[in-house]
C-alpha cells in the first residue's frame, strides 16, 4: 500500500533534537523555573539560551539521567551533589517549545517530581517548556476566554461512554442563536484527548486569535484516536474502522445534538498531528461527504490522485517542522495546487516532530478554515 | 480564636490508615490492576480483600519503598526480584476507595510509573483505587452524562485569569429556558480544583443521582481555594480574604453571567472538604447573604452561636469518616438542631480522612440541597 508507507514514513519520522556542541562555559546563568513546573517547584529550570537544568533528590542512588538533551544519545547524565541531589544541564540549547522527558533512576523510568505530567509515549511523561520567541500567540492573556468542556458521549460500537474535550469560543453562551463550524482535531501516537489542550494550548491559541479579530469563532472537538494499543511493527495492519465509527457515527452526531453547530460538510474540518494526521487522511478520504477542510500536521501528505473528483475539498493544509521533511510537505502542496485543489503548506522554523510545530500549525490553519 | 482552633483540629486530623496485622499467607491471589492505572499498565494491583501490590522497575536501586500500607510507619518496603523489578504487598488490607501514594527510590520521592497522578499534598501524587462495596454510586454508567467545563474567569484581585471547573447536568443544553441552583465545592489542603472531578468523581455521582431521579439537577463549581502556599504552622494566620474576594466578588458573578443559574442566596450552596470546609465555614459566616446551604466534609463543625439570628440558613450538613471524629460531628449536628437549625450529620463507615469519605458525603449531601 503506497498511500500507507509514504504517510507513515513522515508521520513517524521522530527527529532527534539537534544539539549544538556549545561550550558549557558560555552558559548564561539566568535560569528560571520552567513554566510547566508543579506549583512552587524550583526545578527543572531553563535559561534564555534554551538550556535546561535539572535537580532531583535521590541521595542513595548510583545513577540519575534525564532523557532530554542529546537526542538518541542517552540524554543528560546528572551529577550527585553533597546534599543528596543530582544536578545537570543539557549539553546544548533545546528547541523552543514543549518537550516530553523522563528520569532514569538506577535503571528505572520515573518522572521528574518538579514537573507537571503530560500524556505522551503511552505514559504520563514529565514536560518542560523552553520559552519561544513567538510564545505570545499561545499565552494566557487578559482576553475573553472560551471554555473547554469535558463530555462523555455514548459509544455503542465500543460499549462504553467515551470522553471528548470540546472548545467553545468566548461568546458561545451569550449568542444563543448563533451556530458554529467545527474542527475535529486529533493527537498523535502515544498521546490522548488531553494533548491538544494541555500540551498544545489549543484553547488559548483560539482565544487569542479571536480577540485579535483574526478568525471567526469555531468549535474544536478533541477525542482519543484509539491509537495507543498499536505497536510500531503493527502499523501496517492498522484498521481505521473502529475509530472512524466512533468519530463519524457516534461523536459527530452527539456534538451536533449537544452543541450549536453548523451540522453540514461545508462547516466541518478534520486535522491531526503525526499519527492523528494519518487518521485524518484515511477518514477524510473514506468519508468525503463528512468533511470539507483537511489538515495534516507532521502527519503525511495527500497526492492529487487521493482526492476524488467530486469530493469538493475546500482546503488541504499540510505542515511540519523545518527539522522534519519540509520538502515533502511543500512539494505535495504544490502538486495539489497544480491539480486545482486549494492546498497550503506551512513549515515551522527550527522545530522538529514536537508540539511547538503543532501549536504553530494550528495557529496558521485556524484563519484558513471555514472561509 | 476558638472558632479557629476547633475547626483546625478536626480539619487536619489526618488519620493514619488502620491496618490489621493479617497473616500474609491468607492473602487471596485474585489481584487485578487498579482501575486508576495508566492505560495498559499491569501494576499496581489490588485484590478482593483490599491488599495492594506494587511492582516497580529499578534494577540498580538499593531500596524501593511505597508510602502506602502501614500508616505512619514507613509504608511498604519492596523486595528486589531477579529481573530488576521491586515487588511488595501491603501488610494488611487498605480502606475502601481512593488513596494517594508515592514511591521512595534510594531516598528520592517519585511516582509509580504504573499509576495515574492526582494533585494532593501539594504535588501530583500516584493514586490507587481499592474497590468499595458501594462503588456503584460513582461508577461510569450508561446514563445521560453532564459536562465538566473548564472556564478561565477574570480575577482583578489576583491580576490573572483563574481556572474553575463547572459541572452542568445532563439536559442543561436542551432546556434552554431552565435555570439551575449552584453548589460551590472546595477541595482540601494540598489539592486543587481538579480534585473533586478526578479523585471525587463528583460529575459521575451527580449523573447517577439524576438518572435515578433522586435529585433535581444543579450546577457544581470547583475552583482553587488558594490554600497551598500555607504551611501547617502558618494556619493560625490564615487570611480568608483573598479567596473570599475571588469566590464571592469574581467567580460567582462570572458564573451567574455565563451559566443559566438561579442567582440568589436561596439557590446557592457552599461545601468543602478538610481545609475547604474551614474555608466554607469562614466564608458562609462572613457572607450570610450569599449562601443558604452549608456543608463541612471532614472540615469541622458550626456551633449554634456561630449562626446569626437572621442568617436564614436552610441546611447545615456535617460529615466525616468513622475513623475520624464522628462524635464531634454528631454532637455538633444535635446542638444545631436543638437550636432550631436544620442540621444533618453523616458518618462514612470504615473510612478515614480520605476521598471515599468525601464521595459518600457528596452523595448524601446532594439530595438535601435546594429543596
Amino acid at each position: 500500500m503506497k498511500l500507507f508507507s509514504v504517510t507513515l514514513a513522515i508521520a513517524l519520522a521522530c527527529c532527534a533534537t539537534a544539539m549544538s556542541q556549545t561550550d558549557q562555559q558560555n552558559i548564561i546563568e539566568d535560569f528560571k523555573p520552567s513554566t510547566l513546573n508543579q506549583p512552587g517547584k524550583e526545578y527543572p529550570q531553563v535559561n534564555s539560551q534554551g538550556y535546561a537544568r535539572f535537580k532531583i533528590e535521590a541521595p542513595a542512588a548510583d545513577s540519575v539521567r534525564v532523557s532530554l538533551g542529546l537526542g538518541g544519545r542517552g540524554g543528560t547524565k546528572l551529577t550527585k551533589t553533597e546534599d543528596g541531589f543530582w544536578m545537570g544541564t543539557t549539553e546544548g540549547p533545546m528547541d523552543e517549545g514543549f518537550h516530553y522527558y523522563h528520569v532514569n533512576v538506577d535503571g528505572g523510568t520515573f518522572n521528574d517530581p518538579g514537573a507537571l505530567n503530560f500524556y505522551g509515549s503511552v505514559r504520563w511523561e514529565s514536560g518542560i517548556e523552553i520559552p519561544a520567541h513567538d510564545q505570545d500567540f499561545y499565552a494566557l492573556k487578559n482576553v475573553p476566554h472560551g471554555k473547554v468542556e469535558q463530555v462523555l458521549f455514548p459509544s455503542e460500537s465500543t460499549n462504553t461512554s467515551r470522553r471528548a474535550f470540546v472548545y467553545t469560543p468566548p461568546g458561545y453562551t451569550e449568542n444563543q442563536s448563533k451556530k458554529y463550524p467545527v474542527l475535529y482535531l486529533q493527537h498523535g501516537w502515544g498521546e490522548d484527548e488531553t494533548a491538544w489542550s494541555n500540551q498544545g494550548h489549543a484553547n488559548l491559541i483560539m482565544d487569542n486569535l479571536i480577540a485579535e479579530g483574526k478568525i471567526e469563532p469555531f468549535i474544536i472537538v478533541m477525542t482519543y484516536g484509539m491509537t495507543n494499543e498499536i505497536k510500531f511493527g503493527g502499523l501496517r495492519n492498522f484498521d481505521i474502522t473502529p475509530f472512524q465509527t466512533v468519530l463519524v457515527d457516534e461523536l459527530i452526531p452527539y456534538i451536533d445534538a449537544n452543541f450549536r453547530t453548523m451540522a453540514d460538510k461545508s462547516h466541518r474540518a478534520m486535522a491531526g498531528l503525526s499519527m492523528g494526521g494519518m487518521e485524518t487522511k484515511m477518514i477524510t478520504l473514506n468519508k468525503p461527504e463528512v468533511f470539507s477542510y483537511y489538515g495534516l500536521l507532521s502527519g503525511g501528505t495527500y497526492s492529487p490522485e487521493d482526492i476524488k473528483e467530486n469530493a469538493d475539498v475546500k482546503l488541504i493544509f499540510l505542515s511540519c517542522g523545518s527539522k522534519e521533511r519540509p520538502e515533502a510537505v511543500k512539494s505535495a502542496a504544490t502538486a495539489l495546487k497544480e491539480a486545482g485543489i486549494n492546498a497550503v503548506s506551512y513549515i515551522s522554523e527550527g522545530t522538529a516532530h514536537e508540539f511547538q510545530t503543532w501549536r504553530r500549525s494550528l495557529h496558521e490553519l485556524a484563519p484558513l478554515l471555514f472561509n
